[in-house]
């Protein structure tokens, strides 16, 4: 049986392009970039290129201001702590969302325990946050705003610009963890005037364990990991270099078909909503309709659990994700949707679709026949959903009443 | 030509198996093992497996109390921070050596920049620690012992046993960075007793950029990049599963050939120092004459400038790396030869070669006679060299005519 993968975000599948690069990579033996002789030479000069590659990505305007790390983690830890530590003298106080991803949170989790101090703007109910909300948070000793691109939950992207706008005019440094949105939709570091950028290659069909950190020019921040003089002394340690080639592959066949993909992904999640919509009762989907990944498909079905629906559909050969439950199992809603104003219950029957290249129309359909199927299973053998049809019913009949009573 | 590769330390060539199997894993397309469906279940027990691999290569008691990394830098700034960070609230105070390598030494700097106080211990002219050393720096306030187990410029190889002896009975938590060690000779933190182990893939034919950090079960420590729940709640990010199914690979193939790569290393060994010392006069052979590793020689050639070997050696196809000079270029000699007694100018003329399975007699052979000609033709422009031999000369006759007279 052929899977289905609807769990994108999870981790891309390698393009073949990627993969020729890297297993080309694995068969040269490239040396150390550092290195001082010939051996080095070649694996600089191939450590460059992907440097290149990736710049190209973001339009940053030197490739130099391009770090290499071993993914978006790493990065948004690099960026918020290193921010953090640099600045301390200046003031301990950060600027972030209600609705950002773990590697934010515990980072600032972190610090906090160091007695830094947070303040986390919310959000609307598409996932929005507001800049004259960033505005009003920011105090005198203020030294970083965090806050995403796209969410890796609902998808939705923030007004990135505007924000930049307010960081610049208060000269607080401004870090955007957009891991889910570098190599998926138009970025533009320039344009959008980040100071520090987090993203990871494993979102645009590049291998896992590998990320970047655009960090501008000037920008005051201590390495995350401190040693040799690798990446222009802003993070230390051997290379990844394998992984750094197939990142770079990956970033140029990004850059090249970014409009054909755009376009695939946009027919998909509208194929996927209207079905959804017409086969299953009480649905909603999550995000915003405009401002959002083309590729995220975020539904929060009534009556249902998601942990249940992912492994029945499982089962059938179909990957799904549902980020109701925090990934150690504990049974917590997900403080994305309950900021956006669903319910505990609500946030435990959402599941997260995501797609891409690979996806097909039929894929999507199968998938939404056997949801259809699971959910109603599911639903057959809830009170819950019971007690609200004959709610729902008996208010009908009620209506109809005294509709005839009028 | 054929390139000898004596800079083994920079970065093994990959063993074909481990190419094989890292060829496979991309052919693959492993999904992300903290995926809740089968597409990430055949990742999560490709990631188990070399885990287990990883494990015994260094005997740990349990394969959770090791942590995946992106490499020995980065499982040392881990370490030594981690413990830092967790343990602040009984003391700021860490011993380490006068020759750890930057990783330890520069995430030693950081902390001072946040109020951690250091004490270094001195080495012996082989470049030993002295255990009673370490006991008189331990103070109330100290928190972290940190020791190297060999030194990746002079080879040499301390006393673990004995210092984790002292940490234990002191109640310490004692990191070693093992990266130049494990993999090469062998291992077992059980018996050396310490509680956290830095170690690298590419330093036993393994794949750059991928690590690992021992932590021994209940040792206090903070994750350096935190995040999701991945490695046991311990280092989040989405792994690097490709390079470490090639590390795995790798650490099995270090435990069943290590006896035959520490006979053939030795071997070579002694050819080189037998051999260097029987074509150039005025060389010291750097470290421990018997506790030291077995595929380093660190030489030092009076007279000559080690980087003009370098690029020298490298115009005939030869690899060799010099530790003269900092990594960043700047004309600093090495605080590992300055700290075991060698003055600037002999630092200056130190190489290090290291070597490995691929190495034969016939490279050794070629790389030492073409350095007897490159030293020769360095020293014949040598105004000092020149000046030292009739200094020489002239004591000789000296000392013969005083002979006569006698």
């Amino acid at each position: 049986m052929k899977v289905i993968n609807l769990d994108y975000l999870a981790s891309n599948p390698l393009l073949p392009h990627v993969q020729e690069a890297m297993i080309e990579a694995i068969r040269k033996n490239y040396g150390n970039p550092s290195s001082q002789h010939q051996i080095g030479d070649k694996a600089a000069t191939a450590l460059a290129k992907a440097r290149e590659q990736v710049a190209r990505l973001i339009n940053a305007p030197s490739e130099k201001e391009v770090v290499f790390t071993s993914g978006g983690t790493e990065s948004v830890n690099h960026a918020v702590k290193g921010v953090a530590f640099a600045n301390a003298d200046k003031g301990k106080h950060i600027v972030t969302s209600n609705i950002e991803h773990n590697a934010v949170l515990r980072s600032l989790r972190a610090l906090k325990m160091m007695d830094y101090k947070v303040t986390s703007v919310p959000v609307d109910s598409y996932g929005r946050v507001n800049p004259d909300d960033v505005a009003k948070a920011i105090k005198d000793d203020t030294i970083l705003v965090t806050i995403m691109h796209s969410n890796n939950e609902i998808g939705t992207i923030q007004p990135l610009a505007e924000i930049a706008r307010v960081t610049r005019e208060r000269k607080v440094i401004f870090h955007c963890d957009a891991v889910d949105s570098v190599g998926v939709v138009p970025f533009d570091v320039q344009k959008l005037g980040v100071d520090l950028l987090s993203f990871a290659a494993n979102q645009f069909y590049g291998p896992s364990g590998v990320g970047g950190l655009y960090i501008r020019r000037g920008t005051r921040i201590w390495p995350l990991i401190d040693g040799g003089v690798q990446e222009n002394n802003k993070r230390a340690g051997t290379e990844n270099l394998i992984g750094i080639i197939g990142m770079g592959v990956a970033a140029e066949l990004a850059v090249r078909d970014m409009d054909a993909r755009l376009l695939y992904a946009r027919e998909l999640k509208e194929r996927l909503i209207r079905g959804l919509r017409a086969r299953i009762d009480d649905i909603f989907i999550n995000g915003h309709p405009e401002f959002s990944l083309p590729n995220l498909v975020s539904v929060s079905i009534r009556y249902i659990e998601g942990e249940g629906v992912v492994l029945m559909l499982d089962e059938e050969g179909i990957a799904v994700s549902t980020r109701s439950a925090c990934a150690a199992g504990a049974l917590q809603a997900s403080h994305v949707l309950l900021s956006i104003g669903r319910d505990f219950a609500d946030a435990q029957g959402t599941m997260v679709l995501t797609f891409g290249i690979t996806t097909t129309e039929e894929d999507v359909d199968r998938f939404m026949d056997v949801l259809g199927r699971v959910v109603q299973t599911l639903r057959g053998m809830s009170p819950l959903y019971a007690k609200a049809k004959q709610a729902a019913a008996s208010s009908a009949r009620l209506a109809a009443a005294e509709g005839g009573i009028r």
